[in-house]
């Protein structure tokens, strides 16, 4: 089984493929694994994330595309301008399967273009095209144009995959989008594609994915697909999206409100994925392949925040965009997700943004910043008064953020560099300089510990104590109780979620699913017959030690910690009252490095020579 | 007396000085004259208005920054793209003297800068500077930056001159803006300075203007200043601005109303000049030196339209951004106004595309467009839903019209091509291609030859009859009625408004001024002992006609014309009920040639011979 890499250098517009040997594929997999590995082997030390040196990956994996269920997805890799480390995002929609039905497995995109220009690759053909009439323009019109251009404007055939406004003026919480709603959101890597100036990609084709036994991985596929579906919340996410975590999340007091300084929002129910289904839903939709169809299709017919029939808003956006900046409008909240699509901005990392500035803003006004930063920041404002809930500033605020136009040109950098500015650090909630999502470690205490140690930053898909903690997917743990067991099932879920990531599969199959199916179906796809789960979760553990070494090698962002707000001011309401997530991480964090074989953050020597990584150990000797 | 004209080359960014000598100045004066004048001799035939062809000047008059009243104006003039003619515009604000005080009475930008840049000058020194990190930005953040950057930051200090992302992006409606609120707004002259990649120009210094007889000229300064400020007309514009003649247009029947279907609108009262003093009115502002101080600072303190204290708006802007698109909410015109500025966009121009658009959105609805071009449309716009008086739409509108996303890709061309474009080319109300102005001709007849006969295309400052037909000046006539003492006004106005634009002075000025008070002050300012009225007007007809020589030469747009829709549709309420402007025109018109000289749109060669104008009767030959 072969893997094909489409390396393109922008300066000279020369491509040439790569096949990637099977040793390191059984190594790494596929998108996020085999990403981290070859960023680490060639983006060198220091490397601007916005200059030349750095390098795009834009890589699918063994399952993409194939029979197996949700496999409709891809992975992107890069050195990230937001938080100096290694960055990395995934992405629904159809341009997973479509790059590799144009005859590539991957792309790596070098250097840099003198002039933008967007590209095509149909059936094996790799073009160059003039952007220069497309930058500047939204997301959405984007696709359009450009669908136009290669005559293929059947929106189920081929995909585009693009940045907005925000990526091309470097905004390091830009992302990258495809299929005009779809993002790969985090870190910021739709500034990387901007700095390449890469407006768009375009991939259509009708190669035939290889299968070592075709017949025998379509048995295993069903069987997952079985798995998948009879699951509740498979069941769930089919009816309310993920936004049915809204009222959930709330009524155990971890959704994070008025900047994290409640974990409770009054108005949760007026932006639940209930309330959602019942006004605004026209029908859910799924990615390529996909049995459970968690995205909404939404459509606010009128009044100020009409919004076409569109997909979103997804949970975090609602939270973020809502009970963080105390907007308890859904009508305001879809239009908010449509706009951040179209601008291509990462919906979490803005939503804590504006959350920020609107704490700032407050700060400002109460004589609680230094005098000449609340001069700077009132002066900046102009027509923007980010006082909470005000979803007309926050509409406003996309516009100026995406052209970093007057105070959008500080919140184009994202929280921390924000609060930083403005004389308030600890205005700012995130790790490692990435915001984070939606659930208070406060009130979730495994999330104490999937935020801190996230490789990435400040996330909660590196693990998901959630699942445990308040789902009950393996088992249903008290949340707010202290229990070691919790640290062994976020080690085990950080590296089966990169194994996930690395396939690339869907992380909704992981309520359902286990490291046995996948198991099963590399061995019919790639020949492994000799397969083993505990393999699989090395191939995860590497994977997480190679993220990991990234920083190391930096020489930032491996410390594991939790921001202050977080450690310091107890809940002031709802069921987790009085809690901060100090005790539980200080307990979490010393058992964790024992079961990883790190020592303050760094893997140590041995730890990389289990692992098969000596080709690394420069980087911890 | 000398006129130093300042000439770059901004593809070698070599500058020359040039001297404008005596004999062109009596001819021209300045300003708008001399601006057409050596656009005729200098920009080829058939140039492309966005190539490096164009040029664009940028200049002062002879009373410029003097101590005659309201003389604090400049006049810009290049080849337009809107209109495919020769365009010109004129502002206030500080930007004319302080161009003045910096050691040059004018500016001629040649050729195209490479990347883009923003140019300081400062007491005679020209410089260059990268203005990549402003480009895209608002005109309100670029003139922060760059009185950040030059250290001048007193507003009253030094004056900016930029283009906001639609001139960037080439919008054929862009504005050039000055002073933050301040728009040489007609014609498009923002896109040809996009084209030439001129962000801003930064003018400071210290030069006194010479004057031939300073005693003898500050006396006249005083007679002129003293009937100004004692005329009810400039009293009644420093109480409640331009504003005032919502109200009264509209009780005449001609505040054309839903893309010019009415002459009433219902709700003019809410958006009237003394509702706006009522409401949001902070104080008045002038322009330097101004003793009027028309100019509305407002507020909207709080909800969706919040807009901090700014100047603005007029007259123009409510009518186009209100009665035309039925919005009868004065604080979101106060964003509008505010928005369009920042963007750089003409208010004029924009209103009535964006009242032209709500017109198509309504045929395409209602099955009266081509289908393929109401599915085009209708495809295009996306969350922008371009209902009557639907002010969020407008808002919208304006983002991507100045960033030419989506449809804001079509309404950045203007109303006539928008029209075109979809289908209904008589849905844009314009003469030559640049939309009219507030007065309907239907209901205030002079206005019909003034439209059809304006040199830049439909326009209310070649000439104005509602000065007579409506405000009694010099006195009261019937709007209604035909008159042909009307068209000798017309003619002499035109002339006179040239001499007015060429001086540069304020137009507000010819309610209460009279030409002998200018020919007083040149003798004074330039030492032209023998001029007298009549050689003022005849210079003023001679402007006219080069202007007009322009269009002839380029074979278009000489032809006196007014929309289909105001010659074969009467008004269906008001005042002038019934009324088209077809008898009014075609009574008009061939008195108007007579009086100048023309024949058939065109000046003949007798005309030029006796203006003085020899060297361009090859173009009538």
């Amino acid at each position: 089984m072969e893997f094909k890499l489409l390396r393109i250098n922008l300066w000279t517009q020369k491509v040439r493929e790569e096949k990637i040997d099977e040793r390191t594929l059984r190594r790494f997999l596929g998108g996020r694994g085999l990403g981290a590995y070859l960023a680490l082997k060639e983006i060198p030390k220091g490397a601007d994330p916005l200059g030349p040196e750095n390098k795009l990956y834009i890589l699918t994996g063994p399952l993409t595309g194939t029979a197996a269920v949700e496999t409709g997805r891809y992975h992107v890799v890069g050195k990230s301008p937001l938080t100096g480390i290694l960055g990395d995002s995934n992405s629904g929609g159809q341009f997973g399967p479509w790059l590799r039905f144009s005859g590539y497995d991957g792309i790596v995109l070098e250097s840099v273009s003198e002039e933008p220009v967007w590209i095509s690759i149909i059936d094996g053909e790799v073009k160059f095209h003039d952007a220069r009439d497309l930058w500047g323009r939204g997301v959405i019109y984007t696709e359009k144009k450009i669908r136009d251009r290669v005559g293929i404007t059947k929106p189920d055939l081929g995909s585009v995959l693009s940045i907005g406004p925000a990526g091309e003026n470097l905004s390091k919480i830009a992302a990258i989008m495809n299929d005009k709603y779809r993002a790969a959101g985090r870190t910021g890597l739709g500034a990387v594609m901007g700095s390449k100036r890469v407006k768009a990609i375009f991939v259509y084709g009708h190669r035939r994915i290889e299968l070592y036994d075709r017949q025998k991985f379509l048995e295993a596929a069903k069987k997952l697909s079985k798995a998948i579906v009879e699951h509740s919340i498979s069941q769930s996410l089919t009816k309310y999206g993920t936004a049915v975590l809204v009222n959930i999340i709330n009524e155990h007091g971890g959704l994070p409100t008025k900047n994290w300084t409640r974990g409770v929002f009054e108005k949760a129910q007026q932006i639940s994925g209930e309330y959602l289904a019942e006004h605004y839903l026209k029908t859910n939709k799924g990615c390529w392949g996909c049995a459970i169809r968690c995205s909404r299709v939404a459509e606010v017919k009128s009044g100020p925040y009409r919004t076409p029939v569109s997909e979103g808003p997804e949970y975090e956006t609602i939270w973020a965009n809502g009970a963080n900046t105390m907007i308890g409008n859904m009508e305001a909240i879809i239009k908010i997700n449509y706009l951040l699509n179209d601008m291509g901005l990462d919906t979490i990392s803005f939503g804590n943004t504006a959350a920020t500035l609107m704490e700032l803003y407050e700060k400002a006004q109460k004589g609680e910043l230094p005098e000449d930063k609340a001069k700077k920041l009132l002066d900046l404002l102009e027509d923007v008064e980010p006082t909470w809930g005000n979803a007309d500033a926050v509409i406003r605020l996309i516009w100026k953020t995406a052209y970093r136009d007057g105070i959008g040109d500080y919140t184009a950098e994202g929280a921390a560099r924000l609060a930083e500015e403005f004389g308030c650090p600890d205005c700012a909630i995130h790790v490692r300089g990435l915001e984070l999502p939606a659930y208070d470690p406060r009130a979730i205490n495994s999330m104490a510990l999937s935020y801190a140690t996230s490789n990435r930053g400040g996330c909660h898909l590196r693990a998901y104590g959630v699942s445990f903690d308040v789902l009950g997917v393996p088992k249903k743990f008290d949340p707010l109780k202290i229990d070691l067991e919790k640290v062994k099932l976020i080690k085990w879920q950080q590296d089966y979620f990169a194994v996930i990531d690395s396939l690339v599969v869907c992380k909704f199959n992981t309520f359902a699913d286990a490291p046995e199916y996948y198991v099963e179906l590399l061995k019919y796809a790639m020949g492994w017959e000799d397969l083993t789960v505990e393999e699989l979760l090395t191939i995860g553990e590497r994977i997480y030690n190679v993220e990991r070494l990234f920083a190391v090698r930096e020489g930032r962002g491996y410390r594991d910690y939790l921001p202050k707000r977080l450690l310091e001011e107890p809940l002031p309401d709802g069921p987790a009252k009085g809690r901060t997530a100090k005790e539980a991480l200080e307990t979490y964090l010393p058992e964790y490095y024992k079961l990883r074989g790190w020592v303050d953050g760094k893997p140590t020597p041995e730890t990389l020579k289990r692992l098969g990584l000596g080709e690394f150990l420069y980087i911890v000797a």
